[in-house]
């Protein structure tokens, strides 16, 4: 079971963890509880640091400073004492439990202190059978420690991937995330009331969901959950404990009968199109233009190339944060003698909206609907990008809402 | 060196030890810091755990539920959020330093949580090969790990201790405790202005001191630094770094050459006299009567017993803290069938005044000097009890400032 800030963000809220862990709890059953810290506790520390160290000590973001390891050894504190609260909340209401610390387990890292990543968890055996004994063990997310035994943590939001590495380690049955959602969710539900909680969905699609803005459960997690075969349950944290909370389970795909041919649709706004045209055809070009936006730190997400109307010359178009457009648009410029174009436009306040499901791979005319249903509403598709499970479509950012809600109706996703 | 939790305050104060550390480095010289918790955070954390663990989360004079372990998980982190942000300052100077947490050394302690007692130091050397390729090390004062692993502290101001064994570990030439007083003083300021600072005193001598109020350094840590024989210096953590600041040196009486008849005077106020007047003298009398009082945790000071006028029986008389005189007076009249006395006493608000010093052990007359300048003053000595360097006396209460400043003159303490 793994709880997020705003869930242990306060005692009271510790104590009601305690009582959806006690809920949870039953004869043959083991618990272990990953924790973050409580809201706010790490933009504190994180502020502490700054002030201490003055401006080189760079929080998360920044990262690679030579100031991490202590900024780690700093906020690390956060979990440690959530963890501490827990195990006593937990005794209060005679559940026996303890708190673990990483460097008691341990769990592995690297040394990229600030943004580590999990290497491996070398638990010996003594966690394992603390649980079998019928203990809750409580551990703190969002950390590590390196090989030379130095804490680090796992950058803002890695408690889900703590998580889902604490559950492949125990061979643990489901890694129940408790979250402000109550599940996952066939679109955004404040565009589409109509909008259903998805009881099953596949690793794949969850991890396109999730990159595509639907945030509930981080990317590495749900990557890490594939790679180990976890299945992730999320849930409400808010439901009363003992109540139903079916929430929604991410799994392998052979584990979903009735697969969906769309399961999803999802959006993301403040998207920018970028336009090369006339590019010279030349191996190497596109290269050189996406090297030197990588180099700038500008997420492209969607390419797409195409034949110029003139020979021996291509049109490229991508996406990137719109944010990102004025400094995409910098680099292209000043690299114009390099890259020879005939024009650059750059369209701002695109959006993305992308239909989503594992069914598409067996199914034909699935872009058709999409297109079709976009069409009927008089929206105009600017460019197209599909994969095996998804199809999405930039278009004018004022039409979002309607699209979704065009889109969610035609593959049948909205609820009775 | 060991900054206590007001030194490290907040952040402009951590910022300002980083330039005492700063100032303390030379080439050659290896420099280990010990840190408390920054002031209040203890406190938060301690009201933390009450919180989520209900009222059987004790705080460590309670200490001893079973809750204890977790409280130290919480607790601990209030140092190690103070190292981290020290390393940070220094790095900010210019100067290579890291933090150790006590697991990392390890610094071993016994498993009883909230007042656990340092066992071992167990340092293979990755620490002291640090200090001495001139890295400062940061160090939390105040914990340990068991053997098993788990975190435990020290019970509140045990960081005084962690700083001597953390010293006597690393063989350093000295111990450097930075307070809020700039040494220790013949007698209290507040009552003698002409009181002065000590240059040297000796273990046996500050422990003698710090027993009867005059509390500057914890007993256990004078204790162990005798035991460990590392020199202890006491010193101000308000000079401005860099400027002259020689504080008081506690060390071997060997090391001593100009050694005082008399060191210091000592009082402590609050104290009650209890007298047993005609009690049987028969053998296990005494053990009977203080073994009640130790099992209803009465803490008995001096104990002088004397002859009674009446034949076969025997005056008892003994001090105890005010606050405790009225149980000590039921639990001897509720045993009064067992302990057959024919009067009991009690005479509240008395103080003790000592003159402590190890010259006394090779000088007579010492005691005269003592008992004539209280006659002199017209102070009726109630009580004497007399130690290889100490000897004390129980007085009213009203007297004590006269006293003190009698007995500060009569052996030479003033300053000029």
């Amino acid at each position: 079971m793994k709880f997020g800030g705003t869930s242990v963000g306060d005692v009271e809220r510790i104590r009601r963890v305690a009582r959806i862990v006690a809920a949870e709890r039953k004869p043959g059953k083991g618990i272990a509880v990953v924790v973050s810290a409580m809201s706010g506790e790490t933009d504190r520390l994180v502020k502490l640091a700054r002030d201490a160290g003055g401006e080189s000590a760079n929080g998360p973001a920044a990262g690679g400073s030579g100031f991490d390891d202590e900024y780690d050894v700093i906020v690390s504190t956060g979990e440690q004492v959530t963890t501490g609260l827990l195990a006593l909340a937990l005794r209060q209401l005679g559940i026996p439990a303890r708190s673990w610390q990483n460097w008691q387990i341990p769990v592995r890292s690297d040394a990229a202190h600030a943004k580590a990543r999990i290497d491996s968890i070398d638990e010996k055996g003594e966690l394992a059978r603390s649980i079998d004994a019928g203990e809750v063990a409580v551990i703190p997310g969002f950390q590590g420690v390196t090989a030379e035994d130095r804490i680090t943590t796992l950058g803002r939001g890695g408690s889900d991937t703590s998580a889902v590495a604490i559950a492949a380690a125990l061979k643990a049955d489901r890694c129940d995330i408790y979250t402000d959602v109550d599940g996952v969710y066939t679109t955004d539900p404040r565009i589409v009331p109509k909008a259903r909680r998805l009881e099953k969905i596949s690793y794949e699609e969850m991890l396109e969901m999730a990159s595509l803005g639907a945030k509930v459960l981080q990317t590495r997690s749900v990557e890490l959950a594939m790679a180990q075969r976890v299945p992730v349950r999320v849930l409400s944290s808010f439901v009363e404990p003992g109540e139903p909370n079916a929430g929604t389970i991410v799994c392998d795909e052979e584990e979903i009968v009735e697969k969906q041919i769309v399961s999803g649709v999802a959006y993301s706004r403040d998207e920018a199109k970028v336009s090369l045209i006339g590019v010279v055809d030349a191996p190497g070009v596109a290269a050189d233009i996406f090297g030197r936006l990588a180099d700038a730190n500008i997420n492209v997400d969607m390419i797409v190339q195409s034949q110029s109307r003139q020979e021996g010359k291509q049109n490229i178009v991508f996406t990137c944060p719109d944010r990102d457009a004025p400094r995409a648009s910098d680099i292209l410029h000043a690299a114009h003698e390099k890259i020879a174009f005939d024009e650059l436009h750059i369209k701002r306040d695109v959006a993305k909206v992308s239909v989503i499901g594992i069914g598409m791979k067996s199914q034909v005319g699935v872009a058709r609907t999409m297109f079709s249903a976009l069409a009927a509403k008089g929206i105009n598709i600017e460019v197209i990008a599909t994969s095996e499970i998804k199809i999405s479509v930039i278009i004018d950012s004022q039409y979002v809402e309607l699209a979704v809600r065009a889109l969610h109706t035609a593959y049948g996703l909205d609820a009775a």
